[in-house]
């Protein structure tokens, strides 16, 4: 069969950034079938066992409960499963001074689906024709942002500003604040923090900032908290979730260990949470209960956020620093490479200055030494201004084994060693 | 807050159908509290124990299990829990001897959203400007139906002709074929069979007459086989699935106990399943895996067939009964009442001919003696002709007591009695 598409069911059909690498990447796995490759391209948590028997006792703790065939074998709420939704209001106003009620909460099959709703009740065309923006205010960001926008016009986003420390080999993006425009154009404002892919935090002041241009004109601001404190608190720098106004905390458990079971969470604005929760009740009536009934005991016994903060950050904190440290000390001194500061998530992020070659090449030559990383161009969903940095970053994923990524770093600190060699560069 | 919703916003912000009926009966419930209402609204299945104690059952087996942490850790594969997929295809192979593959198949967060993929994907406009019509064949059908277009003009449903017995008291909608067009302009083509609201089940003939229709043109009938066999089994009427060709056929796990976790099943056509799979992945990654990796035991051990057959089946065929001999003794025969045939779906539909007031108004009396049922307004989405008909039925649910059907359908023909007492009516 051939059915003819519509424009949504067109745009839906491309595969996005990441997505569209993956094919490529399982075809090498694939082809390669023999060959020894150090797969560092995946944003796929591993299983860390403390983790896991969490999820397995609170299981058990449901099965032992007459609760289990309310949660599993009945309908719910539109909103998300009461008990959970309790538990998140009870944990976030002791832990942050808050005053949320039942009403600033929905719970999303995932997180995101969350911003499928944000990027389409906020942005795309009106009913007076008018086209609403979906702001990325800092570039590179989620891949996956790429992927939500029914109205792909409506996605735009801004090219940092660099802050290099050419000694350390070290850099971190700043949202550049003389470019970036919201204003009654703007529909949604999105953005990751810590950021998948870079493991940049933008400071509270950042992010107040960019709240404020946005208050004026009762814009959404949408802060994807996947790796953000308290749970699975991987940050690696101290932050501190911002609430109120016009912003939505969003957040997911997929990096707390329950990826498989996609439960996404927006606290926020009543009027902003029930257009949501309209969108949702339309399109697939409510998520799924199971892993709401399991996180609802995570959370309200204090196991998820403890895990998180003595489990989670450290196996991934410890990750990054062996990466580091193996670029440190394998890379050479006089090429300008430059590693984002490890702020958090589950990535680290190269950017090699004055590459002589894509990004896509680059990831083509340490496939050849049995490495597999991600090219950095899939990251800058909506930027669509030509820029040079946008071929020169990779993101490697801190999901290997401290063995693997140290190899991994040191064939990949030859292979740059080789691919700069032919031309002359200066930090 | 009050921020700027999008075409889309607006349109996804409507409760349609019996969504925007079921905040009346909430606020009835609550104005109510003291008064017994007998709430045969609901389209919430019981929790028959059974049913629960298979899911309990599969569970522990899960849990017992190394597979555990894989299902729940992990992110997993955009078109379902692969060993899910599998028990799918094979048993559907060998109950209804077909050659599917796995490619074949595609597993969602619930059929509603399945719905929504097609409804968008293949109706709305087109790159070019066309419209693409999503053609409901035969209304009433799911509500539902009438909330996932994210274009609403691309909705039309066609009015039925109606088999009707009068001495019996009993109906039957038909699909008019003299009427039904699906041509070109036809994106899509979607009904429920047994059919949510009134029991319905179309005959082979007939879904075959459609997809006649609709293969010319490449056009993708879904067929949404929600209280289908083999699973459910919710058919009080000899049915057989159909298969191949242009048929997608959808299945929902939630009337087989397991609505709490949303799981959709679409079978069929390669290049229509993939491209339902790419709308998937961009827009909530993959459906959760806990509900999949438990059906999936329970499929491949025969088990959730079975207790379909013997336990599902027979309750809610059991309540209909009660319902139409209830009807029977106490319905003055005088008056020209009808029920629909009862051949499958967990709902009665009443038809009351001539009545002299509204479904909506039949429908506030009813409360005031108790009796909360749906009124049958609501399940003509698409059905934009002015017809007597849609305001003269209300759907009534099976999931209440055996008890509680009685007195209600006895209070129901005591208020049917008074409101046609002051208009001359005829058979």
């Amino acid at each position: 069969m051939n059915p003819t598409l519509t424009k949504i069911g067109t745009q839906m059909s491309n595969l996005t950034g990441v997505r569209a690498i993956m094919k490529d990447i399982i075809e090498t796995l694939r082809a390669g079938a023999g060959q020894e490759f150090i797969n560092l391209s995946a944003g796929n948590p591993l299983i860390l066992p403390e983790v896991e028997q969490l999820w397995r006792d609170c299981t058990a703790e449901l099965l032992a409960s007459s609760e289990y065939g309310e949660v599993v074998c009945r309908y719910g709420s539109s909103q998300g499963y009461a008990p959970f939704i309790e538990a998140v209001v009870n944990d976030f106003n002791q832990r942050y001074g808050l005053s949320l009620t039942a009403q600033n909460v929905l719970i999303t099959p995932g997180s995101q689906t969350l911003y499928f709703y944000a990027a389409n009740a906020f942005g795309g065309n009106t009913e007076s024709g008018e086209l609403k923006k979906v702001v990325l205010p800092l570039s590179p960001d989620y891949t996956g942002y790429g992927g939500v926008a029914l109205s792909p016009e409506s996605l735009v986003a801004y090219k940092p500003t660099l802050d290099v420390d050419s000694a350390a080999h070290r850099f971190k993006y700043r949202p550049d604040f003389s470019q970036l425009s919201i204003d009654e154009t703007t529909g949604c404002v999105i953005f990751s923090r810590p950021c998948n892919p870079t493991g940049n935090v933008l400071t509270a002041e950042e992010v107040n900032k960019i709240a404020a241009l946005a208050a004026p004109h009762d814009i959404p601001v949408f802060v994807d908290s996947a790796y953000a404190p308290p749970f699975p608190a991987l940050n690696f720098t101290e932050m501190t979730p911002i609430f109120g106004g016009n912003i939505i905390h969003s957040m997911s458990l997929s990096k707390a260990g329950l990826p498989g079971e996609r439960i996404g969470i927006a606290i926020g604005d009543v009027q902003v949470i029930q257009a949501l929760e309209c969108f949702q009740t339309n399109m697939c009536i409510h998520p799924s209960r199971y892993g709401q009934a399991i996180a609802s005991r995570a959370i309200t016994s204090g196991k998820l956020a403890n895990i998180s903060e003595t489990v989670i950050r450290s196996f991934y904190q410890n990750k990054f620093t062996v990466l580091e440290s193996t670029l440190d000390a394998t890379m050479p001194k006089d090429l300008p490479w430059f590693l984002h500061r490890g702020e958090g998530a589950i990535f680290a992020w190269l950017w090699l200055k004055d590459l002589p070659m894509t990004d896509w090449e680059f990831y083509q030559l340490l496939k050849k030494v049995g490495v597999i990383v991600v090219p950095g161009s899939s990251f800058f969903p909506g930027l669509r201004e030509d820029w040079q940095h946008k071929h020169e970053c990779i993101r490697i994923s801190l999901t290997g084994s401290d063995e693997e990524i140290t190899t991994a770093m040191q064939r990949l600190a030859k292979v740059a060693e080789d691919v700069y060699q032919h031309t002359v560069v200066g930090v």
